[in-house]
């Protein structure tokens, strides 16, 4: 019998994934689903108690001791809520006492952009380092402050939001109403946006790496671009924070060695730089299923 | 006999200035000194005995029972070490071990920035809030950050370094290296400078603050210039830390009032807006000899 097993819930804005996962990160099995339009925490819960059932059914020498669960939007670690989330509307939920119940499983709930950064801690490149930022960049831009080995939130909860801080106020306008944030920029539909506007060509942002790795000076020269905000955003970050690592994740840093020489370039232009000679940039070191890992990692020394 | 009061010493790059300070922050007496020029730590630990004893004469009322003392430079508060100072190149010394014996007497220590910082906390506008900002803009530029009521240091002891974040890239270059850090547009000197290069007038910012009062438009436009400055600034520092309040002071602050209008439309438009729309930009609270009471609230608690 295994006993050393967590139930990791990754809930997205529209899809779902739940796993079991060894104390080591060691995924042992999944089970998926996509959202169907206009779900409620209702269709949430019966999909983590399905997923919950199959997982042990297939997996019977399993006998998960804990869950941790990552929440798209804001949630309340401390008192167990699922806040708000912008996607589905759900909002003040007690989640951890409800599925608690359910589940029979003491329960450990983040925001999915802090699960990541936690996760980094335990499973990635982060274990022997107390302080640190971690940047998400993929369909949007996220960030998390880690002090002392915690997230912190700030005053109001909306601490390390790298996506909105501006980096080229005379660029592309960002759902938030100001120009020229990270996000506006450098996510994913940005790379898409900035490509078309230089050839007229509609492609993501996958096709365009594929492309710059293929040696088609725009592609090249559009993730170096990319690679420039990144790290002046970042080296904005060490001005204020002198945390010791920055730590890059998300779909578009799987294009990380496209623009590794560009981020720390601007970085090493940007951040003041005597107290920051010494802070690194790296890759994230959660390969597959960082959500879920996130999850996970929401349970440890609990 | 008043037994609340505290020995307080502001230890500056080229002078000091102690004082006795009772409790609610009440400066009660104080004594100022120029240093001589190549002064060693040895002068400094002169002039703060003989002050003392001078204060207790002049004040026989008074019996101290604690000493503050801001550092400017480097300090190891833990340690009780004044780590590095680049005026004097004073280093790696003892001085509340040293100074203790000598005064007998139990001392607090802190960069002269950070105490400033929790100095507002005890004598000044936040004395109702846990996480605030602090900017002293002179004639340098510097910041702190106040978490939980507690000055976060960083990693490397540089977090806060708001005087070089960059925020107009294409102006004047700063010692440090780079373009239009916030001290190379926005301190006191750099003032005096963007008005010399508009008018052909050398003025110190204070007399150029005086032009502004009495309407001239170039004088405003400078001033009002720097607050843009500075509120870009301080939207950064929002979206990466979401803080509830930032606190302005030093000398040039003097001047808020012919920047607020700028400083806070800046803001505005430069910080991801929700989760910051309740954080607010106020003055200082500490008037006058704001290092005094910097090194007096160093004691709060102890």
């Amino acid at each position: 019998m295994k006993n050393n097993v967590i139930f990791a819930c990754d809930i997205g804005g529209s899809k779902l994934l739940c796993g079991f996962v060894d104390d080591n990160g060691k995924i042992i099995d999944t089970q998926k689903a996509i959202f169907p339009q206009n779900y409620t925490i209702e269709t949430i819960e019966e999909y983590i108690i399905d997923f919950y059932n199959k997982l042990k059914l297939r997996n019977p020498e399993c006998s998960p001791y804990v869950c941790g669960m990552t929440i798209p939007g804001l949630a309340d670690a401390k008192k167990g809520m699922w806040v708000y989330a912008c996607f589905s509307g759900i909002g003040n939920y007690p989640i951890v006492e409800r599925m608690g119940k359910k589940l029979q499983l003491p329960i450990y709930i983040e925001n999915d952009v802090n699960a990541c950064a936690l996760a980094e801690k335990v499973y990635g490149v982060c274990n022997d380092c107390e302080n640190y930022f971690w940047m998400t960049v993929s369909n949007g831009v996220g960030g998390a402050i880690v002090i002392n080995g915690e997230v912190y939130g700030g005053a109001f909860g909306g601490a390390g939001e790298i996506g909105h801080v501006v980096v080229d106020e005379n660029s592309l306008i960002c759902p938030c109403g100001h120009h020229g944030c990270v996000e506006a920029v450098a996510a994913g539909p940005a790379i898409s946006t900035r490509y078309e506007m230089m050839t007229g060509k509609k492609m993501t942002s996958a096709e365009i790496s594929l492309l710059a790795r293929n040696g088609e000076k725009d592609a090249i020269e559009i993730f170096e671009k990319t690679g420039e905000y990144i790290g002046k955003a970042l080296g904005k970050a060490a001005s204020f924070l002198n945390l010791e690592r920055y730590v890059l994740g998300g779909g578009v840093m799987q294009s990380f060695d496209l623009m590794e020489y560009k981020i720390n370039e601007a970085f090493r232009k940007e951040a003041f730089a005597s107290p920051n000679k010494d802070a690194v940039i790296v890759q994230t070191g959660l390969k597959y299923e960082a959500g879920l890992l996130g999850a996970a990692a929401l349970t440890y020394n609990k």
